[in-house]
């Protein structure tokens, strides 16, 4: 139970996790500090926050819980606003969803890793952003991974692991190299490929007719390219190392499926397609 | 109204079209003709065809249409089959994916281009195939692409258009250049690109963990890697001019968003994922 949680940030995963936490009864009081006025006002509106403040010192005072919710590129700026507000009996969290740029801009600004601060990255989402597209069940069964530093307290820990069980949330460890790469492949490189997509199609001559006649596969594949710019340039800046390793991977796949077309390899493709295909199908999840 | 249907080649798409005209009561009998005879078999079970039939030649008999259902590198030899079988009062139509290609097959069988056929391209589907995967709604409120050639007689082309309303979907028609360079980029593009996608991740360390914490992105973007192998080698074979042009605009977009990682460049990810969004939140399609 968190009598006073502190929303660095209110915006879709901010917001869903206090509209969660108030679903389940697990907090008494949200209080949110946004540096945009309009989303501040958005999320009072809708109940999102129960209080906002543009005094971060007054948002911060007497919290259990201070979540940073916003973009990677902007934790470190907020991290120093927090280092002399932030108490020791006040849990420290973020939702990034780059572990080791996160925990280097937290070092950064306190000089050292805090105890009580424990990364954290809910492995959920939608396309669209701010406090209007936050809702309670988005984290419903959904993984939530926490990366603990060396300096991490096990209290601390008890405590975000607890909060994301009473949000619904599926909560697991990792190690903060292992989380990084692993989200390089299967969350950022596709992000990049679903903006490259659509900005390649938007450059073909008959763009609009494209666009017309486009199918129900490429809907659902650029999806994701209506995700937050900032958001995706922060990540694409702060786990720049694994993305183009994995950029690397995927450009020489394709690569090598282009050479079989040119040269009209179609069992070189059809081995391919099959390998994809059993892959995709084994790894198929559970409908929901 | 017809009469007579032969199907050849019971799969999603000819199932699909075979269940659609049987519910909305436009055809009396469909006869189905497919190699693989355990398809076959499922597809007389389910009601998919009324009849099936090893000989294609009393297939073919007393037919109104006959529409070629397989994929686009097996309707040569289809054709070639059908020659001394077509009688001028039948209307030939297909379904291939790619156009050009599917003409220059029966241009190649015939000698000549037929009057009676027409080429279309339902553009629906799923990552299913076979007639188990058939249903009476596939074609519902989707668009139908046909591409007449100069020598498509008005009658065939009237009575392909009819079918197909009949079905549920939506006709319109097209150059074949235009359909293959606009499905090129649409359709094939962002198949190979799951396909390679997932052929990637299978080859990075710890792919078995980056399956288990895939996020919902990565399944939405992957979804059409299950697609039928054999279908997606013959698109890439016959559409490869197409096909290699939007590759390589991709990859230059794709190795232009690298090179900003590579050296750090915000700006330039920041108006590159921008534009992405605001043009596929300008073409977002409607809700069904």
């Amino acid at each position: 139970m968190i009598n006073k949680l502190t929303l660095i940030g209110a915006g879709l995963i901010g917001g869903s996790l206090s509209l969660s936490l108030k679903q389940a009864g697990y907090v008494s009081s949200v209080v949110a500090y946004d540096t945009d006025q309009e989303n501040a006002q958005t999320a009072l509106a809708l109940g999102v926050a129960d209080e906002v403040s543009e005094d971060l010192e007054h948002a911060i005072e007497g919290a259990d819980v201070v979540v940073i919710a916003v973009p990677v590129g902007a934790v470190e700026a907020v991290a120093k606003s927090l280092v002399s507000l932030l108490r020791p009996e006040m849990v420290l969290t973020d939702v990034g969803s780059v572990k080791g740029g996160v925990i280097e801009a937290i070092k950064s600004a306190f000089g050292e890793l805090p105890e009580n601060f424990v990364p954290a990255h809910p492995i959920a989402g939608t396309e669209k952003s701010g406090a209007a597209a936050a809702f309670n069940s988005l984290f419903n069964n959904k993984r939530i991974m926490l990366t603990p530093t060396e300096t991490t307290s096990s209290d601390a820990l008890a405590t975000v692991k607890n909060m994301w069980q009473a949000a619904g949330g599926k909560v697991e460890t990792l190690s903060v190299a292992k989380h990084d790469a692993i989200f390089a492949a299967t969350s950022h490189l596709p992000h990049l490929l679903a903006y490259s997509m659509v900005n390649a199609l938007t450059s073909i001559d008959m763009s609009e007719e494209i666009f017309t006649y486009a199918a129900g596969g490429l809907h659902d594949f650029t999806r994701i390219a209506s995700s937050n710019p900032v958001m995706w340039r922060d990540v694409c800046l702060h786990n720049r190392e694994q993305l183009l390793s994995v950029i690397d991977v995927f450009e020489k796949d394709l690569d090598q499926i282009r050479e079989a077309i040119d040269r009209g390899d179609g069992d070189y493709l059809f081995e391919r397609f099959s390998q994809a295909k059993k892959t995709r199908d084994t790894h198929e999840p559970v409908k929901k």
